[in-house]
């Protein structure tokens, strides 16, 4: 109430700023493109971490850690990754601050303390871990190797918004080392189906798995796996990416490893990564003009409790009911918070939970006490029922279930309706701008064609999907033949 | 066997080193001064983590997440702290690298995409912190805040050691607001506890708490708290600070909030922290000449179990039983490896997990399983014994809890055998070379003396303990008065 904050459709770039800040996730910082993650988007991200950190190792995966800082003559070994990332690295030069001679108090960089090699923030770390694997592969009984890393990473981004484009970001990169062809590319797809999973059971957002063309692949793959959703505006966001990293990076870095036979091969690479951006994927997919909306797997609080009262008596009556509940939700390992504030009006909390995206919200007042009743209120569909108190706990567990599903069907429905096969050019050229979404459309599969369309609509290949169907038709810009279709979207 | 290591006698810094590289815990990169946390290490450091983590949001705090990178005019706002950090930092010039014209397939900086301003790479965050926290505060209502943030720091240290004193290392960093300075002094206090329950109880690691002298206080702090543990070799290592950083930061930016009288006042600082540094000290308290020594909550490896058999029937049999127990052992917590791996025979692994510092290893060859017997044996004092089969979860369970109790024990006694009161410089002058160790001296309180000592015989004040007894005495090297005495040692 009071304040008017703008919806979707007014403006979608807007509405989604204001819920980073209404729902207290994050903020710009005083470093260019460098965001603050505040404690509650931090919380959901941890949330994102703790799962994700699990598959990875019931995957067999470890952790490991590896520096920040790329040498630049490591960085530019292999020339394709370098070439991608050359443009937007941060790069430290110097080691040491004196102090202004000629303003006291202030501090400048020593040109005595220059580095003899640059280095560079990483902006991934294939370059520094396939240094350090050349020192661990020798035969084959070292491999493979199957590596995490949970890092920050710094890639200058010239036009940064927070979450979905940000200078420096959190993720996660998996490098992994094979003795063989098939090993590696089943690593790199395996992996791209464990993001599929989490982001559809997690964070009830359907994606879309397939692959990248040539052109949007990473820099130094050979192949990109990539899990591609819808967002709200009907635009895509490349949600997670997994490369197949053929030898290039065992090449660059000259990593042979014996084979049983006793033969000196290239080893073979697969890389992985989801980062900070799941977050605005998050947010975007979900929220709606009254605030954030969370699915119960990743809230932070599943359920939040709001005291109607005018008495102390009557707080004191509801906090007993209350505190009883929140040890039964305890049990079953759902998160609860009993907002008894005194400083807060009711309404006042309800909006603020609103805008946190907290999945159920309780409220009990003197006559529900009288009543034995308690209200639940949903914030994915906001309607409220009032329930027996006794066997709520129950209810909830459900209840959060359901919350859960009905996330993902909205967003699979809103994904279908906007999805749509193509076979006109001109139509297409008119219906990305008028309705936006997906469109499935034959491409004779060139990078002139490729960049046609994306030169005249701005919308790319996101992916060949890994399920689509073997179908004969004609690429509908060219006409050549193509063997099935590809999915077309303006992206994030 | 085979291959010769050095002893602690022999080389107490090589056998450091070598522990490092036959535990598999890290290695030095090919980044200067920077470390490659290897799996295994980095697992202890996880567990470390995670309980720490627990005990911050125990105790109230959130985390979040704050930028890599502080700009130059935002570093040097705190004039100590700044000036205590400038000769040791990463500094970002340029943002771009492009093709170098006269080496194709090389790069260099790009001279045009020089920063406006430059970026410090963090080596603490108050200042980045500091600057946010301005945004968030401006009544007593905004107060406290508590947060922790776990990141990656670089400080250019031009003397490295694995895991002690590395260019970029892994820390917590926790950042406190209040809106008392007696709020705030309690917060620094509490987490200087909350860090030396964390030392003895999971590290079994023996530490005083004390109080740092001025002269040896994070730059910018009023007061630091400390947590000291003693090395194998006498010295000292500072496993954990916590500061008091009274109204400075607050000062340099400006951070003032209303308070419930309507008054305009600086706000309250605490920062407190603990590194991978502590991986370094957990080696070098337990660790033998076989190799690392790891307290059972610490362990990835709690158990492991080695087959010894001849024939593949044997194997089977083997594994059956271990595999049993093995889930008995999960049941109760317990993380349990059986290494069936044909490739190593049994001496190798004994050697392997020795190395590695695996609490208990069990044993069962064709005469165990005949007697329905298992041999257990202890990584901490090297005791073998012969067990019933049945039941031997139970005995194990509590013998992990006998190695961390004797762990810590042990420690305790080597430093309680080596720390002694010590009232006359001479002796002073001739033990700290000959015997090392922990001297307990008075000191008339003066940061000349204490400068006058440390040239000496480089011999610091490690702290001032909490619990000191009062005690009137004379300094050892002036004969002034001093009210109680302080530990000083050699440390790290």
């Amino acid at each position: 109430m009071g304040q008017k904050y703008t919806t979707r459709e007014q403006d979608y770039s807007k509405w989604y700023n204001e819920i980073v800040s209404r729902a207290d996730l994050a903020e710009n910082s005083d470093v260019r493109g460098c965001m603050v993650i505040k404690p509650y988007g931090f919380a959901i991200w941890e949330k994102m971490k703790e799962i994700l950190d699990k598959k990875f190792k019931e995957t067999g995966h470890s952790n490991a850690y590896f520096p920040l800082f790329i040498p630049k003559s490591l960085f530019e070994a292999e020339e394709k990754n370098a070439e991608g990332f050359a443009k937007e690295c941060a790069i430290v030069t110097h080691h040491r601050l004196i102090n202004d001679p000629d303003n006291p108090g202030k501090l400048i960089v020593d040109p005595k303390a220059k580095l003899e090699e640059e280095l560079i923030v990483r902006p991934t770390s294939e370059a520094i871990i396939w240094s350090t694997y050349k020192k661990w592969i020798q035969s084959y009984r070292d491999l493979p190797i199957l590596i995490n890393q949970w890092a920050n990473v710094v890639r200058w981004e010239m036009r940064t918004r927070i979450f979905l484009r940000t200078a420096e970001f959190l993720w996660q990169e998996g490098h992994t080392a094979h003795a063989t062809k098939a090993e590696a590319m089943e690593e790199a797809a395996l992996m791209n189906r464990v993001y599929a999973n989490f982001a559809e059971k997690y964070m009830a957002m359907p994606v879309i798995q397939g692959m990248k063309t040539e052109s949007e692949r990473f820099a130094g793959a050979d192949e990109t796996f990539c899990i591609e959703a819808m967002m709200q505006d009907g635009k895509a966001l490349q949600a997670g990416t997994s490369h197949f990293l053929g030898q290039n990076f065992a090449k660059a870095f000259d990593v042979k490893f014996t084979t049983k036979e006793g033969k000196q091969e290239h080893v073979w690479a697969s890389s992985w990564g989801v980062s900070t951006r799941l977050m605005g994927a998050l947010i975007m997919t979900h929220s709606d003009d009254d605030g954030l909306v969370l699915p119960p797997e990743l809230a932070p609080i599943q359920v939040v409790a709001v005291p109607i009262y005018k008495s102390e008596e009557e707080l004191a009556q509801i906090s007993e009911k209350m505190n009883a509940l929140g040890e039964l939700l305890a049990e079953k390992g759902i998160s609860f918070k009993f907002d008894d504030d005194d400083n807060r009006r009711p309404g006042w909390k309800f909006a603020e939970y609103e805008a946190k995206g907290v999945p159920i919200r309780l409220a009990m007042g003197p006559r529900d006490l009288q009543n034995g009743k308690i209200e639940v209120a949903r914030r994915d569909t906001k309607t409220k029922e009032i329930i027996e108190f006794n066997g709520v706990e129950g209810y909830i567990a459900n209840l959060l279930k359901e919350i859960q599903e009905n996330l993902f069907r909205r967003a699979s429905d809103f994904r279908a309706s906007n999805m749509r096969e193509i076979d006109s050019y001109e139509d297409f050229k008119v219906k990305i701008e008028s309705e936006g979404g997906f469109f499935l459309a034959h491409w004779d599969g060139t990078a002139e064609t490729e960049e046609k369309i994306k030169n005249e609509t701005k919308a790319t290949i996101r992916c060949i999907p890994l399920d689509r169907d073997a179908e004969e038709g004609l690429c509908m810009v060219t006409g050549a033949k193509s063997s099935g279709r590809v999915i077309f979207a303006k992206a994030y």
